[in-house]
């Protein structure tokens, strides 16, 4: 496995390279990175997986600083899967003016959801992923659903400014007790890490009812945050959504997500599960 | 020539080209323009002509319903001087949601100069031309300097945005009388058209006045906005600014440029001269 560090240099090696499946990341990977590699191996003659921990897709008060950066051991992990490259810039790399001036604007969905929590969020994360997909230039890119608004937006992205890459949705990776395999896992205590699948259980009661015909979808959601505040959680939300393009949902959509963020002490987890009526 | 109207057919014959210049168009091609395609056709295996009204860069109440729409006469300009492709999507093809949704915002450079005359016309011009690159994946794309704001922020989004493209800038090429090629001349009474070249004028006398030791650039501004009044002109700016970002001019800058936009009736006017002390 080569290791790049210079855009340059990755374009010179991509000039001789046939098809290309590309993973972003910002490191500190875990089973649910490499179930993106193993996927992406499937699609390509050769795979890149990129570590930057992107500053512009932080908010103030947020990680940065403290984002864990474990070089060293994801190489080893990425070399172990027949990655081709690891593409590793420096900030000075990919952000050489310091300030990003020409950023891409994702429309208002990116001011919902975490998007509500984390202004800014979004923008960054379509920004970075525009640089790595020009600069990398695959004809697929695997992204968690994990994070699914951040892979409906880009899904939206890659369509509308019409990047050649076709987008490889992968489903969720779960520890044995559900919880979804997450960098910010390894933040919990002990005892916040055994409530931690909660989260889960409570998206998937939502799920059953909706699939048993439960249509009040406010009130779903409304006693799925009630159980989780109740145990402590502080709950940013938990909603039903329209899948695909996370409009809100109305009865009648047959495909549906339902999606949470909460916090557990100052750890903030994410989770959805997809549900087809 | 192979007129080509679709995305897909534009990718396919693409995939077995070599190397691309691309010259990115609205049509209504002119001398101008042909000065893109030749220069062009020196650096590339291949050159793409786009031809594209693009609504989005349009303002309320400017001509975009108007907008001279001529591909036969193009075709055949263009298959003259030895293109390859030119590519001419329908508005379906490029926007087949009606509404652009993630556009590539430039910095508050979009709004000074024209764009202070033109919301949201810089951010339009951007983002089909981020389109287009991802579609044509160009080596190299030529634009006049004529439309020098334009130029100056396209070449800040492939720098900022990592596209792997190399900007081509093209000098204005003008009439034997001076007046900056453009398809906006045909709109002038021969009055009108009569009167044109002394923007270019205008434009000349402040660039030998500072070539000639004078820095107090608001009066040479000024002087020259008050002339072109003086004649009839509505006059939207005259400005001396630092070539290359445009930022404002400072006593010291040693690469200018001066533009102007000014009205003659109903027609809009752009012009400018770099300055090289």
């Amino acid at each position: 496995m080569k290791i790049i560090h210079t855009i340059q240099e990755l374009r010179d090696w991509r000039r001789e390279t046939g098809s290309v499946a590309f993973v972003p990341t910002m490191g500190n990977l875990h089973e649910g990175h490499l179930a993106l590699v193993r996927e992406a191996a499937k699609r390509a003659d050769q795979v890149v997986v990129s570590i930057f921990v992107n500053r512009l897709q932080f908010g103030q008060g947020e990680d940065f600083d403290h984002y864990p950066r474990t070089l060293e051991q994801d190489a080893a992990k990425l070399a172990g899967e027949g990655v081709a490259v690891l593409f590793a810039p420096s900030e000075q790399e990919l952000y050489p003016n310091v300030a990003q001036q020409y950023n891409v604007e994702p429309p208002n969905l990116q001011n919902e959801l975490c998007g509500a929590f984390r202004p800014g969020h979004f923008r960054g994360v379509a920004t970075v992923v525009a640089k790595l997909f020009n600069i990398v230039e695959p004809d697929y890119a695997c992204f968690g659903k994990k994070d699914y608004q951040q892979l409906v937006i880009l899904q939206g992205m890659a369509a509308d400014l019409n990047f050649r890459v076709e987008i490889v949705p992968v489903d969720i990776g779960r520890a044995a007790d559900g919880l979804a395999l997450s960098s910010r896992n390894q933040y919990l205590s002990e005892a916040e890490r055994k409530q931690a699948p909660q989260l889960y259980r409570e998206l998937q009661a939502v799920a059953r009812a909706v699939e048993n015909g439960n249509r009040d979808y406010a009130a779903l959601e409304q006693q799925a945050a009630a159980n989780l505040k109740q145990a402590g959680w502080q709950v940013d939300y938990v909603e039903i959504r329209h899948a695909g393009n996370l409009q809100v949902a109305h009865v009648g959509d047959s495909e549906l997500v339902v999606l949470a963020a909460a916090r557990l002490g100052n750890t903030r987890l994410i989770d959805n599960i997809e549900i087809r009526l």
